[in-house]
């Protein structure tokens, strides 16, 4: 049986710090790296930054996006990197932002949960929109292959604000009732450490202060470099469980490609930078 | 330049009703049709459905969940079925309900809009957690194509009041809110007629009723059927907008399968009961 996400996170962190890089092959890189906005391009993009990201980083996250923009080509070369990067130790986060009701989130998490998943991931982003009550089926499926639900809760942009800062009946935000809503479902499933279920947190200061530690869970902190969000910037956001947050960086690393020493430079900067300002000695 | 998709459901609509055919093939479906659960049977279920679609119903909708289950195979199998059913004068809903931001949400209308999309589709659902001004790129896209962006807002399951029911300093809803935000887009886009721009809403009776018309949209009214709504419902819920809805139903039709003869006739019947009841003489 596979160990729980939060244990096999706190492995991979000890040894390489929590950064995840993003692996975000927008059609602009693929062209300035000189492979061509194509499917075989996007197959160059994957095996170069997998010898890189091995022995660098200790988790990537690819956005699915990038990849199904290339159409089924564009998913088998996504199938193979999950495979390449599992495969050398590190941990995946597919970010894939789904999300919605009974039977369909059933065949989402058969997609992306256990061995026999063809994007088999070590964790994986969904959206709220249709509730967190909808989501059963990710959280048994998720658990029970040792994975980590990420749900998007307060995002990094700011047009995010107008629904995930608006008020239920009992006054709480969206984004409240969320970090609540799973802190409760970890309790009852993790009694004594961290659930399998995580949120995606944006790094930067925005009000209110959000009660994190009570989510007793995993967080993924996107954004960070070139969208906005420096280190400290995580430190303070996460100051109450800094053992607890995955920052992700994506076009600040892939910047420096396609030179794989320049990138392997810059990747291994940024996950040393990381793992000494997040480290709680 | 292709029509827009209001004017080419106007026309499907005219010949053979609203109704939208949800070909969700999941799992026990599979099995039950006794074409096993794998990609080569999906391949037979998108191979009959099809074949059976073409003349009985006007519009498509693939919920894209149970094809990214097999893998690229099913993504394989996803696309030939989208182009089948366009090629076939069906207009298509592709059901991902994607949604992130700037740049990633202009990866996946990459995917999915105008002819160099590898999944192209005539409409696509998107979910608006990270915000509705987050989709400019989505909507660009779909309009130069022709297609149609179907925003969820109101969902068919009881989960998803939590969020869409939460209030705004406004004091608006996040579903009213969304409702107007589309309504001032489309407008401004299509100053005498139907946007671009159409929302996803449930045909149950749920309160507070919402201002549908001015939204300058189509819906999609997802769950007829099985899930519980009823033709009454749907007339009910888009009284004031009869001619602008989309009821889709999927696993009341596809129990009649996979004998091609009995599914065309229950497809037949359903197509002709929602054409006369949303008539509007």
């Amino acid at each position: 049986m596979t160990e729980p996400f939060a244990a096999r996170f706190a492995a991979v962190r000890d040894r390489y710090g929590p950064l995840v890089w993003g692996l975000d092959p927008s059609a602009a890189l693929l062209e300035t790296w000189g492979f061509g906005d194509t499917a075989d391009g996007l197959d160059r993009f994957a095996d170069l930054v997998i010898d890189v990201a091995i022995g660098t980083v200790g988790l990537v996250k690819p956005q699915s996006a990038f990849y199904e923009r290339h159409g089924w080509r564009g998913i088998q070369t996504l199938q193979r990197l999950l495979r390449s990067a599992r495969a050398a130790g590190m941990l995946t986060i597919l970010d894939v932002k789904r999300g919605d009701i009974g039977t369909t989130n059933e065949a989402y998490a058969d997609a992306f949960f256990g061995a026999d998943a063809p994007l088999e991931a070590d964790a994986v982003t969904v959206h709220p929109y249709l509730g967190f009550d909808a989501m059963h089926a990710f959280v048994r499926h998720a658990r029970e292959a040792g994975s980590c639900l990420l749900v998007v809760a307060r995002s990094s942009n700011p047009e995010g604000r107008s629904i995930q800062s608006a008020r239920g009946e009992d006054g709480r935000t969206v984004e409240e009732a969320l970090l609540r809503s799973i802190g409760e479902l970890n309790a009852a499933l993790v009694p004594d450490g961290i659930g399998p279920i995580g949120a995606v947190i944006a790094p930067h200061n925005i009000e209110p202060t959000l009660d994190l530690l009570a989510a007793r869970s995993l967080f993924l902190a996107p954004g960070v470099g070139t969208q906005g969000a420096s280190c400290a910037d995580v430190v303070r956001t996460f100051a109450a469980c800094l053992d607890r947050v995955m920052p992700s960086a994506s076009r600040s690393l892939l910047s420096s490609g396609p030179d794989k020493n320049a990138l392997r430079d810059t990747a291994t900067k940024w996950a040393s930078e990381f793992k000494q300002a997040l480290s709680i000695a």
